[in-house]
Order: structure tokens, then C-alpha cells, then sequence
């Protein structure tokens, strides 16, 4: 992991997608949901080179498909589109016919080629899309367009409670460059591509392959080291687009200031990654697990999800009952040799557990530490050398509340 | 899997660990519990060849150790002893002292060797057992025993609702065979020893190679195939005792009336799985999932059990939600390629997909299927000749409630 200090980096004020240079967004109402933005463009004004990571889940929605098709085309875009409310999930080749007539639609309404138009959906699986309404909301699109990355957040969200937005500023050769995101969440989330749609623009010039390599990397210590129920969407992505505007040349893993923007993209995406976790349905509070000492990062990675997607550990942190009984069970859990002897647990600033014995601790301040904001636990296995961070969040009555009545 | 037919089997009214001849059981309240019964134990009145299975868990509790230690020593058992309250797991040295010292306690008080006690333990993990409780407790133990399962099968629970028992009669060689069984759940049950404890006994006489087989085959398709929260514990254990007191000559494979015994033995274990998974923590309604037409049998209980196990599929229960976009999800998760034009999933009666296409309906159906107390997937994969069912219950408000105060 790149360590996050010793870089200038500045974070724009309400910074959001279009605050890289030759990037536009809009987001609006086109009748998918009853009354909030279910339509949403990012286009940027010259070709972006682009680099995307797509869901694991074996049934990937007709959407994400037809932007591999486009991306297989070239590795360059002009224009995103997305909708949400439904996810063009699980609806055959009707569900293709459609995410190929919102992609020709997006190309007519700006004059681009269908292989420079990427193409996403969040919603309701299995049900097809009200083709109709949206293409009649994308022919709107061109008069509504501009710097408008916040009506943008807003139009991809479902359950989430907050859009999510925000953008820095580094220097690459004495140059400004800047890089934003935005993402959604909110359920069926779950590392492995954890579910939700998340979108960095950059004015950074960059080589394609390096841009896809760097999204992968960054993608599994970041996206997908988060976890809301253990479920895997259909429709997860993630995309970033670099236009090249700020004029620099081009980055590749030799450049001087490569570590740099490295430091700014890993930064941009895991702020998204946490507020998607903070964020995750009826949740109170992030949770935010980190387990050091490991012999290898995946063990590192492995336990550290187990703990933070474990339904009993959610559910203490909820009811800030510091049973950290919880969070042995799940590390014994993650299928690696842990020896119990060399286990040191550490609950907010409270050492709990150490070399396997349970210290005489103060329970107050654990109940304490399970009533912040933020929750931290901190798991040394004391084996080696590897580790890793995972962020989730508690687990609650409007968890239940929101998905036992999501369509109503 | 033995089909269930063609058996000749009578349910013993009102059975349990007593029903087999020369069994005798007691619970009581020795005070690890506020008020309820905590302390449990199983007699036989002669040597009982045991088979047992345990958690997948790493950290395996002191007094599974224990357990393996006496049947290490040879493949019979006279006792079982058994805590509720605390699940002397995470204990280190003192919980294999405190365990030891359980089963000494047992064995000076039966007049038996250490050897023939097994030793198990239920609760809270991470704090030590009130050791000098339970030897007190245990010191009543022979004054009280007879032949009441009913208290027993009260003694072992933790967040369960109701007690589970039942025991069966089968014929072998022309003579009566009883088979009886107790088991607890209902929080950290999930696949690969389901956590739980569950206890059969039997005056069948039958070889220990043979009855561990058994005990093995019968668990992954009954036992394993349960899951309340995807959480494992570190206490799980299944233990069966067979005291030979019913009179035939000993069951092997080749036993012309081995296929009767399977057959009860897999239809109490089947029983007392499906109890647990109906008496999940804050469960309103048990949900059997069946898979069918897989290529391989691991790959019908694995999507089995992504089913019965995802949060978003048992909370669209919990709510008569039907949305079954999510048991496809599901079915994506489970890491094998399955062709979605070949799916076919039925909701109770009604057929909702069929080879991939949406069907025409009724919504209101599927919302009616999803209001009874047992709520039926079926899911065929159409891709070999392979299934498996796996059995669940729904996360509702009280899962939450229960797990946000477990300790208070």
C-alpha cells in the first residue's frame, strides 16, 4: 500500500466529477423512480482514456457488457451514461437490445461514436427497463449539461441517505492536475468488486494499460475491501476516464511524479470506498477493521473482511455490547492457521486480547468505543509482516426495514 | 441421498435422548445462567460406541479438545456433559484445565474412567467458566438423573425458543431400534458444522468405523446444509452414542437392514437441522431452498446455501417481499458458471423463471408464498442431474435485537 503522507495534495471544495478540466455532468428526473434523479451523464470534451473493473457476480447485467464491448473497441470515451431504479439485470436479450439503444442514443445526442459511450444501471433486477422514458430523458440531456457533478451524484443513488462526491488537487510537473469521483451504494455490497458504481475523472494524461493496471490495484485495497451484507450485485463497477487535459506528459509507472497521482487516485477511491461503507443501508456507524502482523497480505485481507462482514460482530457494534468474542469467532472463521497464543485484539484504544491471554481491561471503554461514529478494531496476529484494512458498517433494524420492503 | 420412503419408521411421542433403551439424561440449573437450565448431561448404562464431527471454526473451544481427547482413547463413551452459558472457548490453558476438570468431575461421579465422558459447552466466548459452579453442579447430577430428556434438551439452549427433540423407532433383524435426538441452535449457525450442538443416541449396535462414516455423510447433508447467519462458531459439535442395547448383531454397510438405519438416522438429524434453522435468532419462517439439475452435487449445495444465506434474500422474506432478482443474485455468487438461459426458479407453486425468461405471473402469488411459515425456492439449474437442499430462516428486527444486546 502506498502510505498516504509526505505528497501535496489539496482536496477541492465541494469537488465532484466535473472538477477536472474538459469534463461535463448532469443528472436528472426521467420517470424511472416516482419524484428523485434516476438519469445521469458524465461526458468529457475530448477523449478520456478509460479503464474499468466489473462485478464478479456470474450474471452481469446487459449494461456492463455493453460497455465492455465499447471498451473493447478502444480504450478511450467520451461519455457515461447511467440510470438508476433498475439494474437491467437478468432481463435476457431484451435487456441487450436495451442497454445497446441507451448507448446508440447517448451517441446520437452528441455526436460520438457508440464505442466512446459506456453504459451503466442500479436497481431492481429482472425487471426491463422503461426504455422509452429514459431515451426520451437522454434526447434532454445536451440542453441540461454542464458543471454539474452534484445533480450527477444524486441521479445514480438508490437507498443510499447521501450522495457522494469529492475531488483533489495534485502537481504533476509543476502542472495542476485534478482527479474526482462519485459513487453510489447502498446494499449488496460486498468485497470482490463490492456493489455499487463508482466514477474518477481525471484531467491526468495516462497510458491505458497503466490506467487499467492502477484501477486493479487500487480496486482491491480500496472498493473492494469494503463490505455492507456479504452480497455481490449484479451491476457493480467502477470506471475512471482521463482526459489528458492538464497538459502534462504522459504518466506510465516511470514517470517521476507517478507515485503521486497514485497517491491522489488511491486516495479519491477510498474516500468513496468508506463513505459507501459509512453509507451502507440503515447503517450507524463505519466500521473500520485493520489486521496487521499477517503472514501474507490475501490472510491480511481475508480476516479483515471476515471480521467487518460478520452479521454478530455488525450487530455488537450496533448494540455497542463489546463482545469481541464475536471477532475471535470470525477470524477463526477465515479458513488461514491463526495461532490463538500470538493474537493481540485491540478495540477502539482499548487492548483487549494480548498473545492470546484477555487483559483486565475496562469494559466501559469498549462499550465506549462501540459508540462512536467510527469503530476501530485492530487485529495483530503477530505472524509476519502483511496487512490490511476493511470497512463496513453496523448492522440494524432499518437494514431490515429497507430490504424487506425494497420495492414498495 | 436415501429417499425417504419405503421405510418402516414410527415417531416415538414425546422422544428425545432417552427414548433408545439404557439411555438416561437430566438438565439442571447450577447458576452459570441467571435462572434458566445450564448444565445437561447424558448417561449410558453401558459403554456406548460414539462418533462425533466438530467445527471448521480455527479456534476450537477447550472442551472440543476434550471430546477428541476421550474418543482418541477409544470409540466409546459412557457420558456427556454439557454447559449452557458459556462456551469455554478462547480461554487458553485455563479453558483446557476448567474442561479436564468438567470431565473428571463426570467420571468421579459415575464411577466411570475420564475417557468415557465427553465434555461440550455453549455461550459466551471469551470468558472463563464458573468452574466451581458446575462441579457443584455436576455433584447433583447422579441424585437427579433419569429419564428425562425433556429437561436435558432444556439445558443446552442459548437464544433458542423452544426445545428440539424427537426420537424414532425402526425395525432391524425384527427388533425394535430407537433413535433419539436433541439439538440447540440458533445464533453462529452455518454451513460446515452448522454452530450448534446436537446429540443423537441409539441402542443400535454398530461398528465405530461405520457409525463415524455415517455420522459424517448424514452431517453434510443435513447439518451442514443449515444457516442462520453465516457465522461458524467454535463450539459446534454433533456426537452420536450407540449402546448397542436393542439386541441385533452389529450394523455394518453390508447389514441387510443398513439402509433402515440410515434412513432413521438421517431422518432425525434431518429433523432436529431443520428445528435449529426455523428457531434461527429472531426467525419468523423456515426457508428450504432446493437446487436441482447441477453438474456436480457440491455445486447444488454450494448455490443452496448462497441462497438460504444471503441477507437480501432472507430479509425480501422476512418482508413477503417477492423479489426474486435477488435469489439470482444469489445463484451469480456462488463461483460456478451457470447458464442463465437455462435457469428455471419457482416460488412455492409458482414458476417465476423459465429458461432465463420472466414469466407472466401473478406478483400476488409469490407475496403469498413468502407469507407462509415455510417459505419454498426451487431452483433448477438444467445443467445436470445433481441436488441438494439447504435449510434457513428469515433476518428480521428481532435478529438485530437479540445480537445488539446478546451479553446484557
Amino acid at each position: 500500500m502506498i502510505k498516504m503522507t509526505n505528497f501535496k495534495m489539496k482536496t477541492v471544495k465541494e469537488g465532484d466529477v466535473t472538477s477536472p478540466l474538459g469534463f461535463q455532468a448532469v443528472g436528472i428526473h426521467c420517470g424511472i423512480k416516482k419524484k428523485r434523479k434516476d438519469l445521469g451523464l458524465i461526458l468529457s470534451e475530448g477523449p478520456a482514456v478509460s479503464a474499468a473493473v466489473y462485478t464478479t457476480n456470474a450474471f452481469q447485467a446487459a449494461p456492463l457488457k455493453v460497455t465492455q464491448q465499447s471498451l473493447a473497441k478502444g480504450s478511450t470515451l467520451r461519455a457515461l451514461v447511467v440510470n438508476s431504479g433498475n439494474a437491467n439485470a437478468f432481463t435476457g436479450e431484451q435487456g441487450m437490445v436495451d442497454a445497446l439503444m441507451m448507448r446508440n442514443a447517448v451517441a446520437d445526442s452528441f455526436q460520438l461514436s457508440p464505442w466512446e459511450v459506456a453504459v451503466t444501471s442500479t436497481g431492481v433486477i429482472g425487471e426491463r427497463l422503461p426504455i422509452e422514458k429514459i431515451l426520451a430523458g437522454i434526447e434532454q440531456l445536451p440542453h441540461l449539461l454542464g458543471e454539474d457533478g452534484a445533480s450527477f451524484s444524486e441521479a445514480i443513488l438508490t437507498t443510499d441517505t447521501f450522495a457522494k462526491s469529492l475531488a483533489v488537487e495534485i502537481e504533476i510537473e509543476g502542472k495542476t492536475v485534478t482527479i474526482g469521483g462519485t459513487a453510489k451504494g447502498s446494499g449488496m455490497i460486498h468485497p470482490n468488486m463490492a456493489t455499487m458504481l463508482a466514477f474518477v475523472t481525471t484531467d491526468a494524461k495516462i497510458h491505458p494499460d497503466v490506467l487499467q493496471r492502477l484501477l486493479h490495484h487500487v480496486t482491491d485495497q480500496t472498493f473492494n475491501m469494503i463490505t455492507v451484507d456479504g452480497d455481490t450485485s449484479t451491476n457493480d463497477m467502477v470506471l475512471v476516464m482521463a482526459n489528458g487535459f492538464a497538459g502534462h506528459t504522459e504518466l506510465t509507472e516511470a514517470h517521476p511524479d507517478w507515485p503521486v497521482f497514485v497517491h491522489g487516485f488511491h486516495y479519491v477511491s477510498e474516500q468513496l470506498a468508506k463513505m459507501i461503507a459509512q453509507d451502507g443501508e440503515g447503517a450507524t456507524k463505519l466500521i473500520e477493521v485493520v489486521v496487521q502482523g499477517a503472514a501474507t497480505e490475501e490472510m491480511a485481507k481475508v480476516i479483515a473482511k471476515k471480521i467487518v462482514g460478520s452479521n454478530l460482530v455488525k450487530t455488537a457494534v450496533f448494540g455497542a455490547d463489546g463482545n469481541w468474542g464475536r471477532v475471535v469467532m470470525a477470524i477463526g472463521n477465515s479458513g488461514f492457521y491463526v495461532d490463538e497464543k500470538q493474537l493481540d485484539i485491540t478495540i477502539g484504544h482499548t487492548l483487549v486480547v494480548q498473545k492470546g491471554i484477555v487483559m483486565n481491561y475496562e469494559e466501559e471503554a469498549v462499550t465506549q468505543s462501540f459508540k462512536e461514529n467510527k469503530v476501530k478494531i485492530l487485529v495483530d496476529l503477530n505472524q509476519g509482516e502483511q496487512s490490511a484494512t476493511a470497512w463496513g458498517c453496523d448492522l440494524t433494524y432499518d437494514y431490515v426495514k429497507i430490504n424487506a420492503s425494497y420495492r414498495t
